[in-house]
C-alpha cells in the first residue's frame, strides 16, 4: 500500500487483499489464506469504487470455500481471489449513476482494501439517521443484529419466565438474541466453550446461567433448564441440536439460525436422531433468512439502538486490524475465541 | 368365546385378547402376537365393562412395544399383557358414574373382546350427532382425520396452486391429508411403495402424481414437483425426510406427523444431514400431537363430513375381522398394505 491519503489527494497504486489460498479442509487454518498486493484500477462507466473501513467476519460464509458449492445464494469462491465477505465501506470514485463519492455502503463485497464493482447486488446505504459509531452498522444494527432480532422477535417469541437457551451465546448473532430474550423477560442459559467465557457471557451479557461444552453437556442442561427449553435459538447445529431436543419442553421454538458445527464438515453431519421429539412435544423448527425482512431493519435498528442507549444491550466487537488479519480473524471465529461480533478494520 | 348374545342375557365366561408375546425386534411380526383367552370380571365399583367393536391399528404404538419407552404418553406394554391400542366399544354393564349401559365410547385400552376399565383417561363418548358408519369414528371423524385435518389446515396451510407432497400417502393419515390438501387448491403428490400402490392413490385419492419409493425418489422427486415442495406432509421419517428436504421450495413447511421408518428401529436412526436447507429456505418443521386440539374436533369433523358427503373426500378403510387379526393387521401397516384406515372389526 503506497500511502494512506484520500483518494484524490494522492492516487494510490496498489491495495490489499485476502485470497483464499488453499480450500480449508474441515476448519479454516491461517495458511488458507495470503495477501496479496494488486494495481487499483478506476472506476469504467456503471463502476464505482469503494474503500472498505470494515471486514465483517462471518462464519457462514466458509460454506462457499468448498468446491461444488454454488447454490442460489453465492457461487463457489474461486481459489487465488479475494474472499467473499461482508464489508462496509466509502466511495471514492463513482461513475455509477446511484453512488457519490463518500457514499457510504454495505455490500457483500471481498476481503480487501478498496472494491471495484458494477454494484448489482447486495449493496445497501449506511443509514445516516443513527447516531452510533460506524461499526455498529455491522453489529447490533447489522445483519448480526437483525438476526438475534427477528429470529428472537418473530420466530422464538419468548414469553416472560421462559427459558431461552443460546448456543455461541457469546458469539455476533449469540450475544444480542441472549440480550434481547433477556429483554423481554426470559430466563437465558447460554452455551459457550470453556469456564472462562461460561463467566464472560454472565457478566457481559446478563445470561442468567452458562452451559460449558466441554463439560457434560446433558448434565449442565438438566441442572440449568430444569423445566425444560422453551426457546432454542441455535447457532450451531451439529451434535449439540441433538442433545438440545432431549430437554425441549412442550411447544417450544427452535430458531435455526446458524450451523457453524457443519460448515467445516468435509461430507455431511448425520442430523438428530431424534427429530421425533418435536412431534411428542409439539414443537417446531424454524430457519430464516435475515435479509428477506429488509423492510423493516429501521424498526429493528431503532429499538435495538433504543435499549443500547438505555443500557440494556451491549454492542460487544471483537476488533482485529488490518487486512492481513482477516484470515486469523476468522479462523478464530471457529475456534470460539471471539466475545461479541467479529470485524477487521482496514481504515479509520 | 362361549356366546355372542347380548350382555345381560347370556352372561360370557370367557373373552379373547392379543397379547403382546415378544418383543418385536425392527418390524413387528405376527408371532410377536398371541391370542389368550381371559376370564370375563363384572365391573366394581367405578368401573366399567366395555365390549371393543372396533380396534384402531395405529403404527405410532410400536413405539411402547420396546423396553424402557414408558415415558410421559404411555408407560412400556408388559410382555403377556394385551396390546395396548384405541379402540371403539360399548359400554355393556357400569358401575362408573359417568357412563351408562349402551354408550358407545372410544379410548385407549388394548386388543382385547372386552375391557374392564375404571376409565380415568382416554375417553371420549362417540358424538352422536354425525349421520355415518360408526368405524368413520376410528377414520376421517377420528385421530386420524384430526391428524390429516388440522396438520394441513394449521400448520401446513396449503395455498393454491401449491404442490404438497405426503408420505404415506395411501395410508390413513396420508389418504385423508392428500385430499384435504386437494380441496385446498393444491397440487399433491403422494408417496407410496410399489407401481400398482402409485395407481391406487391416483384413483382413489386423487393424487396429481405419485412416486414410488422402490423406484429412484430423488429423479421422482424432481420429475414430480418441479417448482419444489412448499408442503411436506411426513408421516415417515427418517432417509425419505432427507430426500425431501433437498427439494424444498422457499418458505416450505414440513409438517412432522408420523414416523413409521423410525419406530421398528433398534437403534435411532440419524437424522436428515441437510437440516440447513430450512435456514436457506426459510422453511420449518413442526409436530403436532392432534388429541390437544379436542375443543376443535366438532369444527373438522363436520367440515370433513360435509365434503364426504360431497364427494370430495372418501374415507378409506382396510377392514380385517377377528381379535386373532389384530397382530396380522399390525404387521401389515409396517409392510405399508393398507390403503386406508387399518381397522380390525371384533363385532357388530
Amino acid at each position: 500500500m503506497s500511502t494512506a491519503q484520500h483518494w484524490g489527494v494522492h492516487v494510490k497504486q496498489t491495495y490489499r487483499a485476502t485470497v483464499l489460498a488453499a480450500r480449508p479442509r474441515g476448519i479454516p487454518v491461517p495458511s488458507d489464506f495470503a495477501v496479496v498486493e494488486r494495481p487499483l484500477v478506476l472506476p469504467g462507466p456503471g463502476q464505482v469504487l469503494i474503500q472498505n473501513l470494515f471486514v465483517s467476519l462471518d462464519a457462514g460464509f466458509r460454506h462457499w470455500m468448498d468446491e461444488g458449492s454454488s447454490d442460489h445464494i453465492l457461487p463457489e469462491m474461486p481459489i487465488g481471489e479475494p474472499v467473499m465477505g461482508l464489508t462496509l465501506g466509502r466511495v471514492v470514485a463513482s461513475k455509477h449513476p446511484g453512488f457519490a463519492e463518500g457514499d457510504l455502503l454495505m455490500a457483500r463485497l471481498a476481503w480487501e482494501e478498496y472494491s471495484l464493482t458494477d454494484a448489482t447486488d447486495f449493496f445497501v446505504k449506511v443509514p445516516d439517521e443513527y447516531d452510533c459509531p460506524l461499526s455498529y452498522h455491522l453489529g447490533i444494527l447489522g445483519d448480526t443484529g437483525m438476526s438475534a432480532y427477528f429470529g428472537m422477535t418473530d420466530i422464538a417469541l419468548p414469553q416472560a419466565g421462559e427459558t431461552v437457551l443460546v448456543s455461541a451465546a457469546g458469539g455476533a448473532v449469540g450475544s444480542i438474541a441472549g440480550q434481547v430474550a433477556k429483554i423481554y423477560g426470559a430466563r437465558t442459559v447460554g452455551i459457550v466453550s470453556g469456564a472462562a467465557k461460561c463467566q464472560q457471557i454472565i457478566e457481559q451479557f446478563g445470561y442468567d446461567a452458562a452451559i460449558d461444552r466441554t463439560g457434560d453437556v446433558p448434565q449442565q442442561l438438566a441442572a440449568t433448564c430444569p423445566d425444560g427449553v422453551d426457546v432454542y435459538f441455535d447457532n450451531v447445529s451439529g451434535p449439540l441440536l441433538e442433545l438440545v431436543l432431549n430437554n425441549i419442553a412442550v411447544g417450544a421454538r427452535i430458531v435455526l439460525c446458524g450451523a457453524v458445527a457443519t460448515y467445516s464438515a468435509s461430507t455431511p453431519l448425520p442430523g438428530p436422531s431424534n427429530l421425533f421429539n418435536l412431534v411428542t412435544n409439539q414443537a417446531s423448527m424454524e430457519g430464516f433468512m435475515t435479509h428477506l425482512q429488509h423492510d423493516r431493519y429501521p424498526e429493528a435498528r431503532t429499538q435495538l439502538l433504543a435499549w443500547a442507549a438505555e443500557g440494556r444491550l451491549r454492542n460487544a466487537e471483537y476488533l482485529m486490524e488490518g487486512i492481513e488479519n482477516a484470515g486469523l480473524a476468522f479462523c478464530h471465529l471457529f475456534e470460539g475465541r471471539n466475545l461479541g461480533k467479529t470485524i477487521v478494520r482496514l481504515a479509520e
